[in-house]
């Protein structure tokens, strides 16, 4: 093999909606890459796919194929993470996950590179990528909480159907044109497909997005409320969560309620540490009726915040409005990011020269 | 004239969103009416409809159309209410407004029937009918302050277009059929049909409900919070909201959060309160999936409450789903159960009869 530049790379689930975002955006960042393997199920394998200008036969995941590999980016799910992972980390591969399978592990470091890269130090071989509605909200709160502490969070989310997969998109969609020509149609994959109940998307709101735990949170809010305090090293921040499923396409939206330490904070400090924090752009000027919104916010990188506006009854209260596509930034951008960070900090093996 | 048993209604805004509503709701719930005036500008006049299968001719609105009238219901804007609604008081009436030019006015009564009926008792003339993000809240939240004491809310909205008015509906509809069909559009009603700026709402999220106050806050958001403290009669409440439109025709949802005053208050001990709470239906049953949704909470008349859930850091913090019809309960409904009440209370005088 030619000494190429870069590393080799495997997508594990390269014909999903996020694995498709990770190709696009490896080759708009023009990620070092000197060999690509995509990987998927059985039933996906021998779809071609270009990248680059060349084309790629996808190949069903078995162990061996992780073979060489240097940096494996995994997004088909948590039981294929479970099933896989280990097998291309005992074959040398640093495995950045995408999937809830190992966020919560103390082994594992969980990663927004804005917030918290240097825990990409103690890696043993995987790093999670976090849920996308906690990502963006963490890389707003971070430079808030550097400056000011931070004592509580309370959220209630706005989620796109894409966060649910290709088939919720078509869903919508589907759904949106019978109700405009009234038609009859049957709910099946929202708000979770393996779930008893399938409801309504189009011109409705869903309060459910994944499981029901026994304490009345739904897993989402569970993942949003446990990996803010683990990516933010806060294991006594108090944090809430309600997640709610839109008829939007692409782009989660958040409104964020919190407490800060200080006292005397105003809304122009809060909005000066947002203006120089990385990986955030601020759109705050009501008087020019300027906010984020998802249709805007959709194909871009940032994170977006506005609305910020200090509580009128509560002195370290602040209410603040994050919008960021759950595509990109709350998948397939903070992944490559993690590697991108892995590779700067040293922390990869090439194999091509070990 | 004959002595036909009932009151003369006049509806002030006839032909609008909320006034159909109420005519509908009028026959719906057999409200006791001897004559019917329908009110509305030059413009509407003129205009046919029909109330229990007899035509009514709209007439343009002057000060006279009030001679007479017992109980005078207006939805058509605060710059009418500002302009008539002492005409029709001085003349006798009782005006029930559905808009916001008196509700922060300490002379007038804010009145959610099930919460603050007594109220009324101090009316001079004049009653108003609150925001319709405020109404379903305040329906849920009074019984628990009963019970348990209440401190803090921070609610964040999820509202319907139709809140908007039969433009916005029809700017939906419109513009979700141009994105599915791939054809232009050009936004021009939401967010605010006399803001300098439009935004698309199909498939969208517009963090925007009314126009900016000064300090950043909507004028709904200020509404939800001033009219709260009053209706609750609590002016030290905490409270806060975040208003934010989706591409919903009818039904607003509010995700809650409190914060109450006693201590070892379980999940249960809630529901069992708002089981048992006056135009309150609880539909809490995650093992189920039974949530409250806008699309099944359309055209009916109850605030149903859902995914109540004690906060996971907050001894005395929990969170709820609330939705209900804005046109009904938000709107109408309660206006006209505000009639019902004063006819309870002794409050209307019966012009037939003086």
């Amino acid at each position: 093999m030619s000494k190429l530049q870069g590393y080799h790379l495997a997508i594990m689930g390269a014909t999903g909606a996020v694995g498709q975002q990770i190709l696009k955006t490896l080759e708009k960042r023009d990620f070092p890459i000197r060999k690509l393997s995509l990987l998927s199920s059985a039933r996906s394998a021998g779809k071609e796919i270009t990248f680059k200008g060349q084309t790629i036969i996808v190949e069903e995941a078995v162990p061996e194929a992780f073979e060489g590999v240097d940096i494996a980016l995994f997004s088909a799910g948590g039981s294929i993470s479970e099933k896989f992972a280990h097998e291309a980390v005992k074959r040398g591969a640093i495995v950045i996950d995408n999937t809830s399978a190992f966020r919560m592990n103390p082994e594992v470091p969980l990663v927004v590179p804005e917030v918290n890269e240097q825990a990409l130090h103690g890696h043993n071989g995987i790093i999670a990528n976090p849920n996308c509605s906690t990502i963006q909200m963490v890389a707003a709160l971070e430079p808030i909480k550097k400056a000011y502490g931070l004592q509580k969070v309370v959220v209630s989310t706005y989620q796109a159907v894409s966060g649910a997969g290709a088939a919720a998109i078509n869903e919508l969609e589907e759904q949106t044109n019978a109700i405009l020509n009234n038609e009859d149609f049957s709910p099946s994959v929202l708000p979770v497909g393996s779930a008893d109940k399938h409801y309504q998307i189009a011109f409705n709101v869903i309060p459910q997005i994944d499981q029901f735990s026994d304490n009345g949170f739904t897993l989402e809010e569970l993942k949003m409320i446990n990996e803010t305090k683990k990516i933010m090293e806060m294991p006594d921040l108090k944090v809430a969560a309600t997640c709610v499923r839109l008829p939007v396409e692409t782009g989660h939206s958040e409104s964020v309620y919190i407490e800060i330490e200080k006292d005397h904070v105003e809304v122009e400090d809060i909005k000066n540490t947002l203006l120089n924090a990385p990986g955030v752009t601020l759109q705050d000027k009501p008087t020019e009726q300027l906010y984020p919104m998802p249709a805007m916010a959709a194909g871009k990188e940032d994170v977006f915040v506005g609305r910020i506006r200090k509580d009128l009854d509560e002195e370290t209260g602040f209410h603040m409005w994050i919008v960021s596509d759950n595509l990109l930034k709350g998948a397939a951008l903070n992944t490559i990011q993690i590697a991108e960070s892995l590779i700067k900090l040293g922390l990869v093996s090439n194999k091509q020269y070990s």
